[in-house]
């Protein structure tokens, strides 16, 4: 990604170091644009924790390297037992993450197969560049295939830009590089289509104005804010060519859970005929679950991320307001499911499906 | 309505005074409670521009005694050119507000058709009266319409409380008293049904957490607060049994223009098979317009009002914050169209009709 015309990744590792990774300090953003280099075991386990860095590929990215650090740390005597309990640690800074345990569980596989502190210590490292620039990889392959889709919409528009709208942050920041939903988009501008963004705002912790909005900007792709409500009244208007989201879990059938509001955005697709996109690795495909309404479990949140916003001050400080009675009881769900049968087509790292279960077999088996 | 046990109107006499008007002071709430008595043109002007008092209703009732205190103060010498001149600034608070204009021209009338000074300032002081009373009686005749629709609702439901889902504020603080998509809710309660509402949070000025949750906790309404984008996982969970909402205005075939977010509402309550309300004054119907997309305009306020939130600071002071980048751009569409065939019933203080011409035609006739 760009930012002052420089190039970054949400994760990378400090120019001319192998020993040091460095991320962008995401809790200081959209305000500020901050580089935090992590080196020991608890710098790695913080930077999650914290939400310094967020969203699947970076998080599953991060841990990884956080094993590595573990394998420099351990005393010789008690390697294999500092490494397990280094996983451990990591595997508990954020436990619904899937792709956390499975990018850890990645590097500890390559630790015991190696023979040798030395060389394990070097095929951890080896493995955790695999998680890193197989999530950039991925990212940049849905990127691919989802410009042949904003090509072909792109061709049927007489005039002006082709209008996106995304919801919550599937961007750069959520992944090493490119994003799931937002790839498309970054191809789409490199391939000189004429773009615009409509930014939902993502009540309530606001990914959308403070990260999607940020990394749009860094770009340089035209794009506006909206709140969470304007979607449905743009659409009505002709104002929107297209929907494009990622998800946090997706069934066989090809329902999908993402972040809350999600679901209203397809209804109004639907509603006005426009087609509506989900962009994901094919890591999200849970295939233990079919009814994703029945059966994916949403997250209760602290109602305290809806009762208060935080933002920045007139005095430049980071700082959060109350917006409703101090007693005021809230309950904040995380995500919601929308259905397959909102859902024009899935985009993956190997191409393109419906919402169907056939049809996501089928890819997922050529990619296999 | 109740505050601390006590009742208010959101304006009202002064208690033993016939020249001072008592309003809530609406741009603090939920966070303070504070009243102010209004006595001169000026006061008046500002309560309106500076949205002191805000809703249809309340601006109409507050205008029309702006006019009576201009009519007290008005020396005889220069009665008429004085009152045509406060009517004229009474209009120009808030332009676009259709009720206000209405509510001054029903206190001109009054005063051209009496005779001498003294009758002048008597019929203008009754006249305001009429208007605010009016107001007050609208509303609750819209409740005891919207009760019998709330009661057989609950009748139907095997256990727990009826689920009612509100979007902004068509409540006590927009109306004289009761409101209009609260007026069902407030008679409901003291016809003792189990009663919960889902109040969101209507981005992007918060009207529903800040005035609709603060206005049910004062009454005891059992309610939760939750972001705009919540309503449809809960619709998709058995969680709202119905949504009631205000109206902005309504065209002869029933489309609704309201608050942002509104049709999003309805495209959920529809998917999922849930009774979607509208609750209005007859006044709010358009009837030089028929196709609400095509016809009503859509009013685009200022960005600062979506990339700053208010509310309460951690001292106590209240303040903003920012929420996205600096230089953002940002759009904020004010209201959005509800197309007729997602309405179930039209709520008004003539009785209950269909979002459908001759319905809303019959219903008035009644009324006339």
């Amino acid at each position: 990604m760009l930012v002052d015309g420089k190039e970054y990744r949400s994760i990378q590792l400090k120019p001319g170091e192998r020993e040091v990774v460095r991320i962008i300090d995401q809790t200081f953003l959209p305000h500020e644009f901050r580089l935090v280099d992590l080196v020991t075991l608890e710098d790695f386990c913080r930077a999650i924790s914290t939400m310094q860095v967020r969203g699947a590929g970076l998080i599953g990215a991060t841990a990884a390297f956080g094993m590595v650090s573990a394998a420099r740390q351990a005393p010789r005597q008690s390697f294999e037992a500092d490494i397990a309990d280094a996983a451990a640690q990591l595997c508990a800074t954020r436990p619904t993450a899937a792709n956390l345990a499975w990018a850890v569980s990645q590097v500890q596989t390559a630790i015991d197969t190696a023979d040798g502190i030395d060389n394990k210590i070097e095929a951890a490292f080896e493995a955790a560049q695999a998680v890193l620039e197989g999530d950039a990889e991925t990212s940049r392959r849905i990127g691919l295939h989802g410009l042949e889709i904003i090509r072909a919409l792109a061709a049927r528009k007489a005039s002006g830009p082709l209008n996106i709208l995304t919801h919550c942050n599937a961007g750069c920041l959520a992944f090493v590089d490119h994003g799931t939903a937002t790839a498309p988009i970054y191809a789409a501008q490199a391939a000189g289509i004429d773009l615009h963004v409509w930014v939902d705002e993502t009540r309530p912790r606001n990914q959308g104005a403070a990260l999607t909005a940020w990394e749009l900007a860094a770009q340089g792709v035209p794009h506006d804010l909206i709140v969470d409500n304007a979607g449905g009244h743009l659409m009505q208007h002709g104002l929107v060519d297209m929907v494009i989201v990622g998800a946090d879990r997706v069934t066989r059938r090809g329902d999908v859970a993402n972040k809350i509001g999600t679901y209203l955005k397809a209804l109004a697709a639907h509603d006005n005929g426009i087609p509506f996109f989900v962009a994901l690795p094919c890591s999200t495909f849970d295939f233990s679950m079919d009814d994703g309404l029945a059966e994916i479990p949403i997250e209760e949140r602290d109602p305290h991320e809806l009762s208060h916003v935080v933002g920045r001050l007139p005095s430049g400080e980071l700082g959060e307001v109350l917006i409703c009675p101090q007693q005021t009881s809230a309950r904040n769900y995380g995500f919601d499911v929308t259905p397959a049968r909102l859902i024009t087509k899935l985009i993956c790292e190997h191409g393109v499906c419906d919402a169907e279960p056939n049809s996501i077999a089928t890819l997922l088996m050529k990619g296999a």
